[in-house]
C-alpha cells in the first residue's frame, strides 16, 4: 500500500514536472523573441516589487532561519541564509545592473560573404531553458534569474530545502515583475517540492532543458553532474596558485600575495597555494610575515619551516585542498618549469597568477599553464565576471566546453547561422 | 571460471584503456603547445605517408571488405566500407587542405583594459583530449585525426568493428606523420579493441577526455548520449524543411527545391519536408514534376495529391521522418506563420529555408526558426563547414552548447583569460 502510493506520488511529480518542463520551453520561445526593452522593462519592474515586498520577504526569511536555528545548522550557513535589508537592497540593485548591460541576444559575432554570393552571418541567440541548482543563499533566486532573463533564457530554479520559503517569497516579486510587462511568468519557475526525487527528474527533462548550472559546494557539484542526462556547467573548485619567481619585485609580490589569500578567503579565485622559486626565498620572509599578521595559518615544506617558526608542516593533501579559509599552503620550487608542473598536478585550472619582472618567464607561464585564468602581476581575487567588466556573473566555469572562466549573460547564449543568398543553388 | 576470466579480462581491458587515457592526456599538453608548423609539417607528413601506404591500406580493406560480405551487409554500407585509389587520395588531400587552414590555437578572441589598469584578452586554446565514435566509413579516421591535430587536440578514434583492418591501416600512416615531426605518436589512438566494453569504459573517462563527438546513424548518437558521462557533441538527424511562400520567384523555387531535395538525398542536410503557402500552389505544379522528373517519391497532404495524381498520402509519421533518400513529404500551410509552427514542431533544428522575395517575411523567418542554420533564397544542401568557408568539419552540431552549426577546427577550441596587471590589488 505504501509503494504503491509513493508511486501514485512519483506520477503525480512526475507529471507536474514535465508540466513545469513544457511551461518553460514555452516561455522560452516568446523570450527569445522579445525586445531588449522589455527584458530591462521586467528587470527593473523586478527589482521594483522585490523593494515594495521586502518586509514580506523578510518574514519569509525569519521562518527559514528559525527551522535552521532549530535543525542546527552552523553559523557559517545561518549567515548564508540570513537576508536583510541591505542584501534585499542587493538584490534588487543587482537586477537594475543586469538590465543596464548590452543585450547578448542578437550581436552579430562574424560575417562573411562566400564567392557564390551566399552572405553568412553568426547570430547570438539564447540557449533556451536553464536549469539553476543553488544551495542556501536565497539571494541567488534573483541573480539567477535576472541573468537568465537578460539573456532571453527561461529558468527553473531549485534552491536549498532550508531556503525555501525565501525563495517563494522571492519568486513571487519575480513573476510579479514579468506579468508587468507581459512577458510570462513561466519565464521563471521553481520546482513544486524540494524533494530530492524532483532534482532526479529535473536532471532527465533532456526535451526541455538545454542545460544545467549548479552552484554551491563540491559535493553537490559532482552529485549534479553524475546524475545530470544535460549538459552541466561545472563550478567546480578554485584551487588556486601565486607563483614568486626569482625575478618578482619583493614589494610587488607582498602585496599581491596578501591580498589574493587574503582579502576573502571564502571565494573560489582565493589562492590556496603559494609557490615561491628558490632565489626568491631571499625576500620571502615579509611575505610570510604579512600573511601570519593578517591571521592566516601557514602550511609549508621544511624550507619554508626554516624560514619562520611558526609556520606548520604541509602534508602531501595540502596541496590538494580548497580551504576556503584563512590558511594557505607554501612550497618552494626550483623556477617556473617546476611550478607549472606543481599546478598541472594540483590545480583545478580555475585562476593561477605568476609575479615577476621578466616577461620571458611571464610569458611562458601564461601561455603553458592550462587554466580559465592566468594573472600576470596581479591578485587572484581579480578572477570574477564583475571585475571583467562583464557585469554579473553565475559562476566561475571550470570546464573547458561551451564556456570557461566567467559565466555572464553572453555565456548564456548559443549562436545560429543566418545565410542569405538570391538563388544559389550547390554545384 | 568464466565469470572470473570475463573479470579478469575486463580489468586487463579497464587497465589498458586507462593506459590510452593518460596518453593522450600527456600527448595533448604538448600538442596544446605545438606550433602551428609543426602541426602542418605532420599533417604534410600523414598524407604522404597515405599515399606510400596506399597498397597496404587496400589489401586491409580488401579484408574488411571480405568480411562485411560474408557477414551480408547491405550495399549500402558496403559503399561506405570500400576504399578505393581515389577515396585513399581524397583523404591524403583532406589532410592537406587541413594544413592549408589558418591555426585556431592562439587566435585573440578579444581584448579590453580595465579602468585599473589590468589588460584582459581572450585567446583560443585547444579542448584536450576529443573521442570520436564513428561507424563504418574508414576516412573518418583520418579526417577526424586531422581536424583534431590541426586544433591541437588528442584523438582517441573508435571506428566500426567492420572497418578494423583498414582503421588500423591509415592511423599507422597517422602514427607515422606524427613520429616524423617529432609529435608524439598517442597525439592519436585508437581503441585497443572493438569490443563494446571498450566503448562504456570510454565514455567514462572524464579525468582524460573532454568531450566525444559521435558520428554516425542516430541510434549510435543516442547510445552514446545516453551513456556518456563525458560533454557529447551531438550530430543528430536533420530533417530539414524548406518553404516556399507566395512571394516566391516560381523559377527560383523550382531551382533551390529540386536542389534542396534531390542534389545529394544521403546527407544531413537534404530537404526532407517541403511547406508551400497556399497562394504559391499556383507555381507548385512544376516544382513536383521536376522532383518527380528526377525520380523523387512526393508524399502529400490532400491539396498536394489534388494538384499531382502520381502524389501519394502523407501520413502523420512523415513529417517527423528523416528520409535520406529520394523521398519527400510536402504540406500546405497559411504563410509564414504557419510555416514556422510545422517548423518548431517537426523540425531538429538542423536546418531550414523559406524561398521569398518579401524581406520582411523572410527577416521573421531567419530570426524567428530556431534552428542551427536558416537560409533564406537558397539551398539546405549549403548546410556544410567547408561551403561555409570553415574548411573540413567533423559534422553538424544540433546542440546549442559550445558549437552549433558546422564544426570546423575553430569549434573544437576552447579559450582562456590572459590578464596581465603591474601590481593591482582587488580592492
Amino acid at each position: 500500500m505504501s509503494a504503491l502510493k509513493k508511486e501514485a506520488g512519483g506520477d503525480v511529480l512526475m507529471a507536474e514536472m514535465l508540466a513545469l518542463g513544457r511551461a518553460a520551453k514555452a516561455a522560452s520561445a516568446k523570450l527569445a523573441l522579445a525586445p531588449r526593452e522589455k527584458k530591462d522593462m521586467a528587470l527593473k519592474a523586478m527589482a521594483a516589487e522585490i523593494r515594495v515586498q521586502a518586509p514580506k520577504i523578510l518574514s519569509a526569511n525569519e521562518k527559514d532561519m528559525a527551522a535552521a536555528k532549530a535543525r542546527g545548522l552552523s553559523a557559517a550557513l545561518l549567515d548564508r541564509l540570513l537576508l536583510d535589508g541591505k542584501r534585499i537592497e542587493g538584490m534588487a540593485k543587482g537586477l537594475e545592473e543586469v538590465a543596464q548591460l548590452p543585450d547578448p541576444v542578437g550581436r552579430s559575432l562574424g560575417a562573411w560573404d562566400r564567392p557564390n554570393g551566399l552572405k553568412i552571418e553568426r547570430v547570438a541567440v539564447p540557449l533556451g531553458v536553464i536549469g539553476i541548482i543553488y544551495e542556501s543563499r536565497p539571494n541567488v533566486t534573483a541573480d539567477a534569474a535576472g541573468l537568465c532573463l537578460k539573456s532571453g533564457n527561461a529558468a527553473i530554479l531549485r534552491g536549498g530545502s532550508e531556503s525555501a520559503h525565501s525563495a517563494a517569497a522571492i519568486l513571487d516579486c519575480l513573476q510579479e515583475g514579468l506579468c508587468a510587462v507581459g512577458l510570462p511568468k513561466a519565464a521563471v519557475q521553481r520546482l513544486p517540492t524540494t524533494d530530492r526525487a524532483a532534482v532526479g527528474i529535473m536532471l532527465g527533462l533532456t526535451e526541455y532543458i538545454d542545460l544545467i548550472i549548479p552552484r554551491g559546494g563540491k559535493g553537490l557539484i559532482e552529485r549534479v553532474a553524475a546524475e545530470s542526462r544535460i549538459p552541466v556547467l561545472k563550478h567546480l573548485d578554485g584551487i588556486c596558485h601565486t607563483y614568486v619567481d626569482r625575478a618578482a619585485d619583493p614589494e610587488m609580490a607582498r602585496r599581491i600575495v596578501l591580498n589574493a589569500k587574503m582579502r576573502r578567503t571564502g571565494i573560489c579565485g582565493a589562492t590556496e597555494t603559494l609557490l615561491i622559486d628558490r632565489p626568491a626565498l631571499a625576500f620571502a620572509k615579509p611575505i610570510l610575515d604579512d600573511l601570519i599578521k593578517a591571521g592566516c595559518e601557514v602550511r609549508g615544506d621544511a624550507e619554508i619551516q626554516a624560514l619562520d617558526r611558526r609556520v606548520t608542516a604541509a602534508t602531501d593533501l595540502d596541496w590538494d585542498t580548497e580551504y576556503l579559509d584563512a590558511i594557505i599552503s607554501v612550497r618552494v620550487v626550483d623556477g617556473v618549469t617546476e611550478a607549472m608542473q606543481h599546478i598541472a598536478r594540483h590545480s583545478s585550472h580555475h585562476t593561477e597568477a605568476i609575479i615577476t619582472a621578466d616577461t620571458t618567464t611571464a610569458a611562458r607561464f601564461l601561455n603553458e599553464v592550462d587554466s580559465g585564468i592566468v594573472i600576470w602581476n596581479s591578485s587572484t581575487q581579480f578572477a570574477d565576471g564583475g571585475e571583467f567588466g562583464m557585469g554579473a556573473e553565475i559562476g566561475i566555469s571550470t570546464g573547458k566546453l561551451h564556456a570557461r572562466g566567467p559565466v555572464g549573460a553572453e555565456q548564456l547564449t548559443s549562436y545560429k547561422y543566418v545565410v542569405r543568398g538570391d538563388g544559389q543553388v550547390r554545384p
